[in-house]
């Protein structure tokens, strides 16, 4: 479209129906629309990195749905974060699943997956953030693993696991409370580290406040942080350097 | 330099040097540089409503006498704020104005001045900030009058200058404390207020959140507040609202 | 009634009846009921600049319903904002409007609208708090357009709505999250601009305090700020700018 | 020395000195002479990803000097950070280098580089942070690229070096005040971004908070996130995602 | 009882039953029951100056029950603080008064008033916890006036009841978004006044802390704060000095 | 002056050299000059409460001293606060006094001392604060006694002087750190208290926050609590009640 | 299992069927595993010192019984922490126990009880906290005992039970609000103190912050300070010191 | 003295100079002075708990050294914390030892040591804080032995010293930053482990706050912690433990 649009400035150009400087002053006021396709091109770019999404919560059910169908009807594969399955129910979209454990409802093809991210978790009750990570990385194109409920109570599993932290190429740590589990394993190996701060805790974990500033304060150096209980974020960045070239 | 890019690509596919196709690929490519002298266009329309700025503060004195000394040789009119007497004697620029009671200086000639700005302070303290605000806002061309020290202990004084405020159309108050004067001054008046906390007071004053955050809930609706001694943000937004047309 | 008591004590003294010293002793002790009608006076002059509000939000339903009625019968347009559809239905006002997105119910005629006020938000959650505003503004006798859902993942939208930029006189910019689009619209644009936090987001976005202290440190000079989710805040100053004269 | 005690033992069962009971009940307590040499191992991978470092800020002169020709011994290639003229001119050590830019002591042959970082910085007083960033990462044997200065009022700047950005195989941004870049720059480009807030700014920049909690809420989804002023991650991080194969 | 025992001791000593130096050596180790019966002593005089009270909130009905037939056993006057219907249903006294405005059930006969204790709100939502201080300073013997709603918006009302605030010996403020109130109060008068944050308003009003904080420093000097939404602490303090002889 | 005005202005109307109307019309544009020295009483009223003050943190010497000597001429009573020994040489005023433990400068004639202030400190660091309640008070004309160094570790000291506590009228008590001595003075007397957080201690103390929120969390009802370190204010607050009649 | 498979190994090497070196890479692998498994014998002396546990809180009911049962079949003795009837109820284990006023529920045998652990409250709501202590230390096999409610207003009671200080050997301090009694308590004896903020209160209680900060700044030298509401390390804490040898 | 005192009231009821209920009313008055000999009592216990200090910081020069002499001439033996080199030139007290790394002034004989406590630091920043524990809990009679400098980069520091910590009693864990060492020594050990925060770090460490919530977060179960920086409270409760018998 904007591709005609711009063909037919040239065109009248090139057949001298328009006079070079009113195409000139037309072009000038072209740029917004020209980043407007530009970001259509970056749009398909960004796809390939991350995900269309809806972030349900804050939106009614309706507006979810509405959007959703929208998306739908234009064929593209999205996914829905921090849904319900009351939302999955309402959606009338057949190939859309609900990840119950993240509350994340995927729609659109799988994809062949690549690479290898690993997510962990300190406990059990940072797993619905570490399955949107999951989920979402997987959705992207990243081949996943992960391994659960590895904190320092749990450390020896961690440590079985060691093979899987070899072979992963990006390691996701999830991890409420002190958040002390990134610095860790950050000790055990230098792949990057994406660590994701968990609301999990009471007191002083202030809602994960506690966790993200340890994770920031980490003595292992170059942990990338991202915000509270986004495992979504993590998938994508986990995702991005999974697939770099 | 753009214009004459832009025409002779036009040029090209006028006389049928250049595809439309190539054309479309080579704008395509473009509309950044585009944007890169929308925004010189851009900076010319800013100009008009807000100065060029050097924030000394966090910078050596040498880095600002250079840029400064770059900016001068464009010939522009600029101002340097939280600058320093010794900044200040180091510039070199004779047509430089320093302004103690602010820190700013100025650089280029008077404008001819419009409409009408009111400056208060609640105290003697907050008359940097204060100053601050009106150099700026003079400096853009706005008539600038200042009524200092009239919070709770000289509210007298305000009503002395009830003339003033009725005779501007809009008016700067910067307090600290509990930076309670805009609450005062808005039930005085309907023009609109631009609330500026000040950093003065101690304690729970918080180094200005506490008068910051009274002002976003001044029971008086819809006054503008801008950060904790921004005079110079405040001076550019009375400044684009003084001269609105 | 208070120019009644002047006029009566003006008479005695006219006449006789009263002496000038007693005169004087009553007419000290008169400024406060002076102030009075001075503010209904300058309430008078408020009603052209903010409209009459009811924050209904915190109040019991029954108090909002007896306030409002007792406000009807002086006949007067006013405001109920974050109210519901049960505190609507049971008003028993005839002429009054419920408008769902924002919560408001407006009572009044309709006023010609002026000037040009535009309204934009980052994201479909910020909506509720743009609403607020648009209709504030609208009441207060601005024109008002609006364009939703202009993030960085929709900038290509705001171009495309770039024209509403330039033909408004003032524009209200509502986000959450980091609160970055009032800086890029300020990018654009010398119109005074009023950023309005929404209290969308989690984790960091700490309730709007986030989008609030970005907004607040905006590298563009002179945006106004208000208080988090405070449309109608936003849309009283928006009216006070669009309308001074 | 511990292969030595391994083998010694070993040997001890092998030639039947020692009853495998015995050895099982020796080995039981060795693991953490053996997570000793382990971490040893575990070193030598970490040098490849991130280098030695002394952090001088909080440590005497003579701690620095001292620790500092401790590892020179060693032959260890090394940085110190946060360090100051005094700190160099008191080492003795030749071969070291100050970056006065970034206070950053090196200490070592130069690397051969390799792949491509980017460090962008919104303003100047970002620069020290950001060159933190980059002799780190470059140090590490990362091809670095730097553009400055490219916050919004001077983001044409940024669309002139487009370039870098698309050759660039991860991005560092380093931004105070309300630290929108990341945001930006994520919007044009789906390479890996490293967020680094600067403690730059005043008032509600709560030295840094700000524009930390506001890039951790980026609308970008993916963008990591590092402690405020902290360059020596970045560039840690930068260079692990870098040469990431 | 504790008489009893030092009488006991006494008569011992007294007797000779027993030595001096015993008599020393049981004395020393008294003075806790001493305390204990010194604060039964010093609790009747608290009883003049503070209400015995039961902070109904965080506990179990059940507990607020118990508790409360065991103080009305002992047939003593007392109150039941932030206290709903259904306690009060529950209590099976006969001789309870709910004060459903605040939440309070007094228990025990009325007090002759004296002295003259006002008590001020700057809005509707500040009435309960007002009402709190005003059944609690009536509680204890106070005559207390109050006039509401008196906030900016309403100030002329304030004015309208000058001789109110001429009449009283000590007046309580509750206030919640900006707290201005106690300032403006505390310009027109020098009775001591207690400023009582309300946790009403939203966005940085912070539950209170903003108001609490502005009254803290709040430029008329000696302006007594106590806790946000603490009406029963205002009462007795305001009981205190109402009745300072 | 104003009663000139006023005088004059009945005088016309008596001798009808002016309409009724004309004179309604003067009088309503009076109240604010009408304030002015309605303030001006009101100023006399409030210097019998609250003394005359010049805050100097945060002014110039010069400007101290300016405001100082004008103040002086005026043959006025007042206070320096938060002033040196410098500014007290740079003066020149014959009659004023330096209180070097409070950093106070006192000018005019001693009152005759009424009633009773007792001042406690828990620590000797707290002693500069409760020096600046015990001048002011003093100055006002209220009698004052002072205990300093009573916190728990001598607490005994404190029971020594108990004569002193049941001799005042009102007590003031300055603690740091954890801020519990008003509660353990509160449960000893039922004297109004007048708790004065100090910044001292470090850590979690947060320059004085952690003090305030006991003080004003204390299980004690009633306590008066006045800004971090604010002397000053508790000095005003004390005698205000002190010579409440 | 793990011995075995180290047997194994060092079978293999005795019997000459693998070779020392063989060995030694074998093994250099295998401190993971020992880690492992020491942490499993390390496990057996945690559980002398602190007992396994299930925190429920942020777990769903599914997760809680299914990890409770698995643990009951390895025929643990073990704790779950803010547990509900409701899941105590569908646990359908025979021995469990649960503790209404602390929302424990134990499983195991009693332990012989060792030492005296003292629990003391400051009120009725800090109970539940207190409970989940007294429990915790008393399943660990100390001896527990509990005073309740005995703050400021009842301290009285503290002393009529001074003998329970006298006879314990650590004490644990409940208390919400202001956090007094912890320095309180420190001031009477010399026994190791654990002091517990609990989240009773409101305004700035903060949730318990203003307790836990006010216990870290006891002016009593060396009080032991656990996180908000943790009853249950408070609880291990005793234990480990009660029990120390 | 008090004794006297007691002896002559005994001995007037004795000798019945005096009656009985004149020495109950008496004695009733008396408990004060007794709490001020029982606390002499008391403090002869508390000496043996904890040491006489002097809080350096925040007291003039002159302060410090007349309290000094003043317990000098008593004969004590005291600390003073948080002291420099020029308090210490200043002192004149012969027996007075200046420990350079923790700033500390030890006053009075040594004592011989029992137990064995262990001090352990994460990196070298934390030294000055953990000599000032272990210079208080030697000074108090606790054998003291330290391990500096053990934190995730040098973990097998802390293995190679893993008999220290099994030859402990108790564990001072000093850490800045993430402050996540004491949750790692507390998977190796069941000690009761004291964790203290220390204010290095920058940015998100907050002045130690991070470390702080941390450690109250830590996974490990009942761990102590003290306030940032509180060395000497960590000392203090180091040895109180080591030394329950």
């Amino acid at each position: 479209m904007d591709n005609d649009k711009l063909k037919e400035i040239l065109d009248s150009v090139r057949n001298k129906s328009m006079a070079v400087e009113e195409a000139i002053r037309t072009l000038k006021h072209l740029p917004y629309e020209n980043i407007s396709f530009a970001r259509v091109d970056h749009h398909r770019n960004l796809r390939q990195g991350v995900p269309e999404v809806i972030f349900a919560s804050g939106k009614t059910q309706e507006q979810v749905v509405k959007i959703s169908r929208l998306m739908y009807k234009k064929n593209r594969r999205f996914l829905i974060t921090k849904a319900t399955k009351k939302i999955y129910n309402s959606l009338g979209i057949k190939k859309a699943v609900f990840h119950p454990a993240s509350g994340i409802i995927s729609i659109g093809e799988e994809k062949k997956k690549r690479g290898n991210v690993l997510v962990l978790t300190a406990g059990t009750s940072d797993i619905p953030v570490a399955e949107e990570a999951a989920v979402t990385a997987s959705f992207l194109g990243s081949k996943v693993n992960n391994v659960y409920d590895v904190g320092v109570a749990g450390l020896h599993r961690l440590m079985d696991n060691k093979k899987h932290i070899e072979e992963s190429r990006v390691i996701v740590v999830v991890a409420g409370m002190e958040g002390a589990l990134p610095s860790v394993v950050g000790g055990l190996t230098d792949k990057p580290i994406i660590a994701v701060p968990a609301s999990t805790g009471y007191g002083t974990s202030l809602g994960g406040l506690t966790a993200l500033f340890a994770m920031l304060n980490s003595c292992v150096p170059g942990i990338a942080v991202v915000n509270i209980d986004n495992g979504f974020g993590a998938g994508c960045l986990a995702h991005k350097i999974n697939t770099l070239q």
